[in-house]
């Protein structure tokens, strides 16, 4: 499908998926064997998958410095997305009504928020993406009817802008904030504040068909979904303890390089910024300091997403666009349209956790050809 | 956990979960090598992952004989049970609301149907636990208001009795059926006349993870859930590319074997129906013919369900028991008692593919020692 030799690729979209860490391979590997029974069944098989499966909870709950008790598996981000979101504004339907977001929110936040049928109302953002806490604030309070529930992510996954949580959920007095930390979880803190959030394994190197949910405890939630018969009344079907225990030892071995990682993809994101701000006709979007350690992301004028990572991919370079996920979804990013950036022509790269200063300076040597010849192409 | 080394083990509970087949995790580790990558993705590392969900798609199709569009991955079988139920009546709606469900589904397909806060009419069932066409017909025409969907499983997943599914669609004339096949999928073929259907991988040797959804082409399904942006309408998150591969790799794999393995099975169970029945006050339950063909369920009158799960697994033997889900759930089963049959004191044993002849010499073998030092204790 490339001309380019596996090793000569260099993918740099972990934010949309990290390959799976060493660690949680192996300790899936084992689990496969050891947990594959029904972890709600009496017998020998089925006491070992539950014990498993409890291990992982108190994994990730250490990890995220959050309580066993507050930690759901799901099978997806999206899911505890949903779960997350609609579990506050259905135990609130009474107190509120009105579900309230911010304009940079994840597309699963968006589905969410309109799957109720109530009214949703946007906070919108500062140029750099920032969702401010007086924003917030006003978006609430002059919401028509009362409030529900807010959701405001903990980082921008497409322009990696953090932010101030804490702050925000104050501004928002009693109103519960969702939080979806599907971006950051694993290489950041979760910043304090929320009643609810979402993250996602297969983001931070565990494995796909993981999500979890986390409901702080003594907060109001109501399940959105059909319920089910199995252990943890948030979570719906048969448990996925290979992949639970997977995704904790992934998250475990990160948490233990996370502070050294950061710093490094700190520091090469921002010799990408400079280096990409010097092209012409090329803007660096998101805020340069309070951001995402390993995402960066840029609009070429005139240019066009799809394009631009089809180029780049034939140089060895795995790259996305916010404009480029399928055919069926070329549309503009609602992200960069909330900040007031070019929708078009944009590039997202993400780090992952393996890319090396020599992948870096390679992307960098190739991306100023890239541009221009793509222009010249249209005559530019 | 036991006194007995793994090897001494004999897990009798594949209607639960089934282990992992080597052949699925043989694909499954090559699968997350090469298919960690985000699908929707337009960079080679996405479009390699397309294209191995795609064969997936393809091998489960021909495997069930369905067309490869029909197919739709879920995270469990019970999430395909809740799309597959809520997405036909959600569709029917206008035409219909009532929600008409045999006696003896799932709890996941009771609890879908509960969901919808329509009035739910149950159809009664035979001694043996069979839905009669006459009987499904009567409920849909009797029914208050006019009818969404009826909902009838392949296979009783308690007892094993096989429903006419057929003649069940042709009786209930055109409102859509939902046919339940978690029980029964890559054991027994398909039967017709459903316009949707679900199934679980791990059911039969599949990974944890993977459901089935198959919704019949032209068949008017309407999403009951938030949507996503994904590349399957049907579906919610980040596809689970290696699990879903692997899911049908055990399929291909059992598919092959599946005909001489039910045959075996069959047999085996034939043996355990008729040794068991000569035990005194014990009821064997279900269809001796009719039926699942590794399943079989019995009641030990006076006795106590989980009293003989623990007292078998202490010997080794890993079954289950209707009444002994969870602590939580120590309900009587809603499947025996819509049978007429004995709720408690049951246990139903389902064959491993591994199980062999001599694992069924050993329970039949301990089964009324067991059964006579549980009655002792209580005095019988």
């Amino acid at each position: 499908m490339t001309p380019h030799p596996p090793d000569a690729r260099r993918p740099l979209d972990a934010a949309s998926s990290e390959a799976l860490h060493p660690r949680a391979r192996e300790v899936l590997l084992a689990a496969l064997d050891a947990g594959w029974a029904d972890p709600r069944r009496l017998h020998h098989e089925g006491r070992r998958a539950r014990l498993l499966l409890d291990n992982a909870r108190e994994v990730v709950a250490d990890q995220l410095a959050v309580r066993p008790d507050e930690v759901t598996f799901t099978p997806s981000g999206t899911d505890a997305v949903h779960r997350g979101l609609l579990g506050l504004h259905g135990a609130r339907s009474r107190a509120g009504r009105t579900v309230v977001v911010s304009a940079v929110e994840h597309s699963s936040v968006l589905h969410a928020a309109r799957w109720t049928g109530e009214t949703v109302v946007e906070v919108p953002v500062t140029p750099t993406g920032e969702v401010l806490p007086e924003a917030a604030a006003r978006a609430v309070a002059t919401a028509e009817g009362s409030v529900s529930v807010l959701a405001v992510q903990s980082a921008n996954h497409e322009v990696g802008t953090l932010h101030d949580v804490a702050a925000i959920a104050r501004a928002a007095g009693d109103v519960p904030l969702f939080m979806d930390a599907c971006a950051s979880a694993g290489r950041l803190p979760l910043p304090p504040g929320w009643s609810a959030a979402a993250a996602s394994a297969h983001k931070w190197g565990g494995p796909a068909g993981v999500g979890l949910l986390l409901v702080r405890k003594g907060v109001r939630w109501r399940q959105p979904f059909p319920g089910d018969d199995r252990g943890d009344e948030r979570a719906t079907g048969f448990e996925n303890v290979p992949a639970a225990l997977a995704a904790a030892a992934a998250l475990q071995a990160v948490g233990d390089e996370a502070e050294e990682l950061a710093r490094r993809q700190h520091a090469l994101v921002d010799r990408i910024r400079r280096e990409v701000a010097t092209l012409p006709d090329v803007e660096v979007v998101g805020d340069a300091e309070r951001r995402l350690p390993h995402l960066v992301t840029f609009s070429c004028l005139y240019l066009d997403g799809e394009a631009l990572v089809t180029e780049l991919d034939r140089l060895g370079f795995g790259v996305a666009s916010g404009s480029a996920c399928t055919s069926s979804t070329l549309t503009p990013s609602h992200v960069l349209a909330a900040m007031g950036a070019l929708t078009h022509g944009n590039v997202r790269l993400s780090l992952q956790r393996t890319t090396t200063e020599a992948d870096v300076d390679a992307f960098l040597a190739a991306l100023p050809g890239v541009v221009t010849s793509l222009r010249e192409r249209i005559g530019w």
